[in-house]
């Protein structure tokens, strides 16, 4: 059993009970949907007590369970670039501002990066006369880089006598 | 002239100046600062009465003046997938994420995309004991796909008699 | 069950019937009949009426009338560049007349996109001594690029004090 | 000299003398505005006497006149996929709709393509209370594809003696 | 049933039977064998009447024979660049030669292209004493580039008032 | 002085001098204008005499005629997969007829390729009253795959004793 | 049926015989193993006495036999770049050497390739005190580039009259 | 100023000097050789005292100090896969090792990853009679993947009521 | 049977047995951990003995132990780039800082590589009051780059007289 | 300075001066012709009294000389895949045989690679009354995949304890 065979199952059963994500994601409870979703869909690992009501609920085997409490390869879910319009905006986003982000944040934090896995993620919908918009927080942790060498005494150079 | 010089020169004059970005966008005002910056580093148009001021600022002639109030052929300063680490992670959150992120759009609001053109984003920092975090707030317009042809009486088919 | 199999049980049955395009589109109805041949390619949604339809004409399952409702992973169907001439010949006016096209668009509407989400189209056969031509109408709405911080009052710079 | 640092020189001239592209192609005219662009911008060629009005317009040298009237290499204006939104948008019709696209022609016109060097290719706005549109108008001339052997007797096989 | 399958079954029969093309294309005649071949690879379509040649010769079903008769999404029998080295040479000779075959068809016949959907290719073997040589004839009708604008009467500009 | 530049210089002295391929090619002669040409856009060397000849007519310095004798490192003057129309419609050919040419010329043949090399080439303009058609006749050496070792006496393994 | 099933099906044979390269083209003879060795992966054709041998040492069935005669569509058993470490080295050699040895033939031989058609190749074991080395002894006839035109008497121009 | 012409430079004046990488590493010291040499080469931010050292060393005027501070845009400086033998070993060792370096971490420390940002590394020759061995050292802060939701309470549903 | 199905294998009982990599790699022993990982995950070969054990554990086949006792095509287990979150990090530490290893590494050995071949790596937990680490130790043997033709005499030109 | 502009540079006098490679390498000595044209061709590192004498004969200047005798970023001459045609046939050696290759080699040799860092090859002419060929002689060094672990005592698991 591949990862693969595993999301088709769940989508197959999701279809054929007419169930939508927010009912699943309200009967599995317990982390963020976007998460246990992306979990369904092949994505994250759902964690140890997730994974058995995701079991209960779609009527997995024991084998199944296991294998949504395993890390999947992750990234495997989109074509980059990616051909689905909704997720080629994201990437465009990032085409089109990764300079300035790189810029902005780089002058308030110093070197580094917003971590992608110390991440979380909330949507709203937010109504407006002109066309409701969705509304998507972010909130990472900033990672310095570390200079390493800089604090603990630097060996003299780049090769130490073994 | 293209482009990329300007941007050079405007990197040139803010590295011998010593200028921060918060300096520069201050100056120039107008409109958000990660658009002004996207606009100085290529990205965007500035437009006519910020750009007059960039001009000012940067003492840019005022065939520069223009070219900064020209659409540029965006997403020329970000390679695919990005090398540097910073605006990578931002990619991989779309890789990672996109399938979870289209469910829960399109169950939320239909068929449709968030829009990457009306759109908008702001930064916060947010402190945290553990480490202080960056926090991104982005509200885009959701754009119903329109099915055509259900509206307006449709033709009997694909082609029509001319 | 992915969408793949079911596109190819549907054209498994168009051509055992020995169906047209326009049979098929005629029977479903209520949509212009390139969006409905592009849902039944895998390539959009069916809203629940059409989806109905579709399901009864060719005898499908509950299970496949649900995923002819589904928003699929668009843009799965053509390898890019396209191999197939008839779909090249599209992406090479897209190639070569890019640039005028944003030049033209730009001059006349500003900084924007047409919209490639509400969209519509339209197929005529144009008839021509020299040779009958295909021609295509299009009318996609202009999109402004929106230069955000300049309605609201802009905070003072890119990250807010939380 | 390359076409690129042509459109460049063209593009600076443009950007000093304040020029719209309307006004540039009423002065050149003869031919229609977005070919004219086009080849202002380096994708097409400039037929003698509007090669000639364009370099009487932007002050070229004779060498530089004709090499308005040579065949660029084409296609060199625009990445792809295209990293400019407006192209973009463009390209992902392609994407989504080629399959469909190929159908609807195909069952009207049999096999064979729409040509796009036999093309036109018309703009209008379109007002509309709820944001104007960018209307398109193409017309490209149906090509058949050519079943060779079955008109002039064939050969007995696809070897001849010879 | 995929074009692929149709495609391995003539091929599984063609070795099991030991047939030649040559038995092949004779039997079904009516159009050039490398066309017929092509269409029995998968790459072009038959038209009705060899279809049913074709069928009867493999006793096909009669699904089979439509879907012979259908016009296949061409382009996907060869990996690019061709990892093939007899149909590599043919690949390098336009990697090759392009830019020359470019410039002396432009100067002969003007701005234009050689149609690949009008155009014909017969095979020889040309007898020679050091080694015989494959002759290719191949003719394609010349496309003029359209210079649209310049019959009907222009616009005065792109964008046309609607 | 790098191949590129030698190029770019003799496509400026061509233009200045209004000069045609054809004009060139019976200048230098001694060879077919396709290769000639080729050469002078930086494909193929020139040989001594030829080399001579082109550094006479364009007034080439002594290191420039030397380069001309030199063999290129080929296949740089084309895109691949090729941007511009003219050169694109040759590629699609070997796309789409690849498995075709390969089953007709191995049946014919056997197991080996056309030569690319041991190749010549010759362009006819066809004079047709629905249009003028570009005829190419090309003719390569067979040349046959060699299975080694069934002539001289095989070693009775891969690895020989040394 | 198609030629990886085969291969893989002569691989599981292998396997459970037990069987070493070495056995299995002794047992095949005729050729030279590393030949008979590339037909049976897929990448070669066995001329039709040691197609039978092959079929008679694995047990295949005749339509097998006469597969393994087949010209396959070569270079697909190996990713590009080579992912594999002992492949990639060899790809490698390429890489880096490639300009010295296009300089080293030509300047020895004139304009022209060595071919990978009529070539050959045998392995040894070299025994070194500092570990045995991989000895490879290839041969290629040089094929030298036809200038064709110069020695027929050249038509005046690249376009005959017809 | 683009990084690489100051990359340029310093290597330039490296080499005039006859400078090894200990010498310079010595002189600016306070941070592992090996960010510093990184830094140098363009790919990493030098702490102002020691961009302050560097200039002083290589005779640099105040901007390019100044940009040396910059964190340029990493990962300009590997071509991916590398073409360089001493780079494409670690390139390889990621190919081949990637799955059994997830399985292993993830077992250990569970979902996360080890981070390329707080990140040390130490090079030692490590002394071998059958020829020295590189001895690379690394230690990554372990980031566990975050499960938002599961901590703060989670909102009912992907989209919060606004 | 290929690998990929063997892997698929060994992974499913290794889920329905509920066993660690710590459990399996104790059970089979012999060899360091990450390697009889990487076999069992298809991109190593497990020597006899230990494909034996690993036989008996898993309840092998002795075609599938035949199997696990090859050599693969190394490198299928990771595409590139990585989209897996944990094996990026790796990429991203090549990608960054190849061209600081190169020099460093070269200073100290000279020209050559870090053998991956003859190479071995082991992990630890290093303990950290601000998050545990991951400690990796690499020790590969190093190549120098072979000047061939400098110790046994050289030939006196490229070329040999044979 | 770049390693490109020395490479020009050299070729530019060996031009100029009329210089063949057999005179060049037979003035530098002290290595393989192959391995000294291809450090003229900056895909090599010239030790330093050899690189002297390059100095010499070609009047370098001291920079220049010191940056032949550094380790350039090789790999950087070759296109890949390569679209010269000499160059060419070598990949497509590899891409055809690989397997073939990887499965002699590892029968005879067992797991491991052929190296491509100590290795050493010849060219000969082979005289041939049909034509002369090109005779390479390769010899690397076998280097066996190091199992490690299974010589020093292992650790129990992957990770130690630290």
């Amino acid at each position: 059993m591949i990862r693969e065979e595993l999301t088709e199952k769940i989508l197959d059963i999701k279809r054929e009970k007419g169930w939508t994500w927010k009912h699943i994601t309200d009967e599995i409870g317990g982390m963020s949907p976007v998460l246990v979703i992306g979990a369904l869909l092949g994505q994250h690992k759902l964690v140890k007590p997730l994974a058995k009501k995701a079991a209960a609920l779609f009527g997995l085997t024991s084998a199944e369970e296991a294998m949504l409490n395993e890390v999947p390869y992750r990234g495997t879910g989109t074509s980059m670039p990616p051909t689905d319009p909704l997720i080629y905006r994201f990437y465009e986003l990032v085409l089109v501002n990764g300079p300035a982000w790189k810029a902005i944040i780089e002058e308030e934090f110093g070197d580094g990066i917003m971590s992608a896995i110390d991440f979380n993620m909330e949507f709203e919908r937010e109504p407006n006369p002109k066309g409701d918009r969705v509304k998507i927080t972010m909130s990472g942790k900033f990672l310095p880089f570390k200079y390493y060498g800089n604090e603990q005494g630097i060996p003299d150079y780049g090769f130490k006598e073994a």
